[in-house]
């Protein structure tokens, strides 16, 4: 099946395709009240817009959105907030010689074998073009849950890591990585460099947190916090791991070693450590959100690829055309949009089952 | 919310507490005409049953599962299959304290938060007691995708991790770890006693491999099969960490190292590696799923810990009663439980939308 | 496909056939912190109950119920609610004769068209004695929403109908029939025993009225208030028709006469006429609510109906065994359930969006 | 809560209100390969465009659809289809009153009272505007069950009937009425013109029959195909009652009156009656599906009603503007929509559990 709508209560559908005439979000289950503009979009939409840098594609997309409905006066009525961005620079004809051979790594195959066939044209729903969407129904999620702040940034690239100690918040915007250590910057900026002159590409590590989600947000059994982060984030194209706190280094772990001891606070608990990433039983304990989100390399390379046709023959690849070098440096504000989805439902969701406990800061409307 | 209820369309939904007098499930959604009884689920349970060794909590629970609607003269009807487990050994008096002390890493402090009170008695609905009803379900999901065939194993206890060259599938039920490498097996006799009498605990990672999903299989973009996988597994009690295919490994690759080269073969392509672990773009290749799950050490451990009671007063607690000292181990079969749940569901998703092609093995009743 | 779960954020499944060893329910995403206990619900079960008078079927069951899950020391935890209803008075051999031929009327036929063959005892899982199982979850329900009043009552039976200017809430719960007009109860006597004893069975008309419904509840625009009523009254067994407010009488009237005008009034505005049965848009306005059920006669009768066998061939069938002569009557403690379990749900629902805004006495936790 | 998406497997999603730039919607879950293009839409809007009559309002809207995604080479891809009908004749200044006073039978004071404000213009999202949507994504739901026949009719307008005898199927849409009764409609031009010029409105009974339904359809016992036609119907703007098959006037009739006998037959049984609407136990017997819905005469009425204003005033209203005299006209080609949608949704559901038994005609992609 084809499931394009995500949440329970604050949902969100996306539709397009790469090159459609454009591609959009409805953001359905807004609190009403809020005050929503396309200013409140437009930034977070810039963080991921392509041909920003020489490390990322070098598609042109205004990436211009527009809001459809769902307002009145500057102010969400609690109708569907349709969002609607044009696709600007589709050349079609960049991708013509993807109709005849299947890109490994790609879905293009997965889709042939799934639908029987596809729309080859820059990957068609495939493409990571559709996250524009996310990061759009994610700025309306951030309003939501307006006293949490999310921050994500690029850990690793390629396996080199940046160093804790380092750790600078106000970097993160500063270099074209989001990258939160200058010096990893500065050899990041090589390391990319050398990759994309080699017709290659590389993997990176986002890491994304979230402070101000008060203690009881998350939903047992099935609908756990963490369950629904993993599957949020293991959704983005390209990625292929999520961890939740110390994630497979806790499994390496002792009991003692794990354990986040507490002691008494003003305001709940005081948690010595945060092994567990801030969610405990699928519930949030009020400490940070933590999470790790693994990004392979962008699959599409100029080194070619042994692979087959449609009609099962042999060919090879090289996939030319305005890729990224490193698609995990633009999976950053994707990261966050997708945190802020689900955050903005396990937000609402609370407040259903246990009344007005849904934390401050979250919107309603009476 | 309360979210007891997982899938799309197979679907199951699970209730009881550790400490309640039954626990189980009740499987919706299944295709009629399958031939079912006790005996097709009872087999599975056995393996996750506690009390099997010293290496596992010494609750002593039969564990024996009813079938209490759903089936007529041996067959599912299509109706609701309500499966039951009695709690026998519950002994209350053993949890009395817990009530007095919130335990580090378990989700004691966030149900509290969240619902104002819990139910304290053995973790309540947060026990790891549940899954229990999670692998009777996926009991009855295996029989659905009978063509399909899933296997965990522990990979790894402490950081101690098999050799993969040593890989030896008939080991796996043979030792009490579902190790599939002998000599790692031996080693972690030792390693897990040395845990249990020093009253600690230790994590463990545990992979699982699904052979003979058919390319095709698979939701876009927001129910893909790795994406349920993730939330699936995730959601497993004491899980931290999933990984698809290489997963965080993929992260610090080049896009030519992991590229999986296609070459022509008589039943679609013929992939020359695996680093995608069967999944592109959300849906099955036709190749085998492979995944990684990451548990965290047993948070139930004799070494104090500091902590805080429900009224916030400083505490120190020492978790007395019968546990497991690493919860990875019998995470094995909750795991092929969970993969298989999640395939049964994805299977009869892609007959639903795309005909016919539901895969060899897929059950119908007509 | 099998949904046997009702609600979205405050959920019911149900399990279980007509002979199978018992029934149940699982109700999720309850509030924690209400009083609950097996007291709460069994006065409802036992209005509908059969074997009270002689017209309503002689199968005789003490339909109790054991709550196995999701309180704890007398209140509710927030986790899943299992309801579970032994079946004591099967007598299988009733009903050997259901296997020979589909009965006129009944889901036989229907059943064996989808599943290619069914449970036939008694009706198996689409007997109305499921319905006991929706009594016992909006027993539930109606503790979440304990503002709300929701009463039933019999209107009409084959087609003689009470006078309104009789109706006295008191005599309701007075006679074997729901009425509230005791001249219209001593008629129905007469007419029903007339039927029994020939071997027929008759249609009825049962209205609800549910009073306190704050305006507000209701989810524009696919899960309307009016919309959802619906549904979950054309969904009990037997039922034909649903009306809101003036329903089908509407369709004869002017605007000016189906209008219902507004003065002012302390506490919103008052109507001065509820044509709408209180509900505009899909949302409550705050006015009574107000439908109205149609019951078709009983299918399973005395007097011989000419049909077929399972295998094609022409048969008569005379339905013998132990059958309500007007299942409208037992409808009423149902009605009443399904109109508040899809009130609880909506209660949740528009406090998820809106905030505090859900309504005197919605419970909730903290 | 707002829900804007209906379905389960094939599912769409509205977005849009009367006096926004758009309305849409987005459609999820088609099967692949089935042709599709604009010309396979817009008849079925031409059927439902305002201004074609002076029996319907006189707002001018071309409502001409385009498909912004989910296709590829004029066939759909099993990706969502996005279709967007532009809003042309706005007239802003026509509703400005409507922010002053709430109009008597309109959503305006129920979504005043769950938002806190609203877009008042037109009624904003709760305008019959948004069922153009409907058509639009049920013209899609038709190709997917192109072995199913729907049509509807109007049955009677204020009361006055259509001779049943003289039913003449070529008539529906040579009126403009979609009245198959020649002498009916020229009954009701006349009673239509004088509503209209007496600033006035009517009710309207429209019917509905879908042939080519196999037995088999349909889903126990929460998803009934009798119940998700009764929610589809309700929820249609102005719909107070729904009936399937006799309805309320099975509730006057026996058991043996309303018995649905039957023989052998070639194709399965063969029915001697169809009191039941070609649907038992939820499920469809293959009989054609027969249904009545109730609208409601329009609200909106030049006669002044008395009413109130958002604070709480004395108001009288007299809707001005361009308002259908009698809105169940334009219901008839919304009700087929509904009808589609909810078959669709059935179909594929019945695949997905019973395998290949979707009935001919259902598309599918490989």
């Amino acid at each position: 099946m084809s499931f394009n709508t995500f949440g329970r209560v604050f949902r969100f559908t996306t539709w397009g395709e790469s090159h459609g005439p454009a591609i959009g979000a409805v953001v359905d289950g807004c609190p009403p009240g809020i005050a929503l503009s396309e200013t409140d979009i437009q930034p977070w939409l810039d963080r991921r817009r392509p041909g920003t840098s020489r490390f990322t594609t070098q598609r042109r997309e205004p990436d211009q959105v527009r809001i459809l409905s769902g307002t009145f006066e500057g102010r969400t009525t609690g109708t569907p907030i349709s969002l609607m961005i044009d696709n600007v620079d589709q050349r079609s004809k960049d991708y013509s010689d993807l109709a005849q051979a299947y890109r490994p790594g790609h879905a293009d195959y997965a889709y042939d074998a799934k639908y029987g066939f596809r729309d080859h044209r820059g990957g068609g729903r495939s493409s990571a073009r559709e996250t524009a969407s996310r990061v759009a129904a994610g700025a309306v999620a951030r309003l939501v849950i307006s006293g949490v702040r999310i921050r994500a940034w690029v850990e690793a690239i390629g396996g080199d890591a940046i160093d804790p100690a380092a750790f600078d918040d106000a970097q993160i915007d500063a270099t074209p990585f989001f990258c939160p250590d200058p010096a990893a910057a500065a050899r990041w900026e090589a390391l990319v460099d050398a990759a994309r002159k080699a017709g290659s590409s590389l993997g990176a590590v986002v890491a994304c947190e979230a402070i101000g989600v008060p203690a009881g947000w998350g939903a047992p059994l099935y609908a756990k916090l963490d369950a629904e982060l993993a599957a949020a984030c293991m959704g983005i194209n390209a990625v292929k791991g999520v961890e939740i706190g110390d994630g497979f280094a806790a499994a390496a772990n002792s009991g003692e070693g794990n354990a986040d001891a507490m002691r008494p606070g003003n305001d709940g608990p005081i948690f010595t450590t945060n092994h567990a990433g801030g969610i405990a039983g699928g519930i949030a304990t009020g400490q940070p959100i933590r999470l790790r989100v693994a990004f392979k390399p962008t699959s599409s390379i100029l080194t070619p690829v042994e692979t087959v046709s449609p009609t099962g023959d042999a060919a090879t690849i090289a996939t030319k055309g305005r890729h990224d070098p490193c698609v995990g440096i633009r999976g950053v504000p994707v990261v966050e949009a997708m945190v802020a989805l689900v955050l903005a439902d396990q937000a609402l969701l609370h407040r259903a089952q246990c009344g007005t406990g849904g934390g401050t800061g979250v919107a309603h409307g009476r």
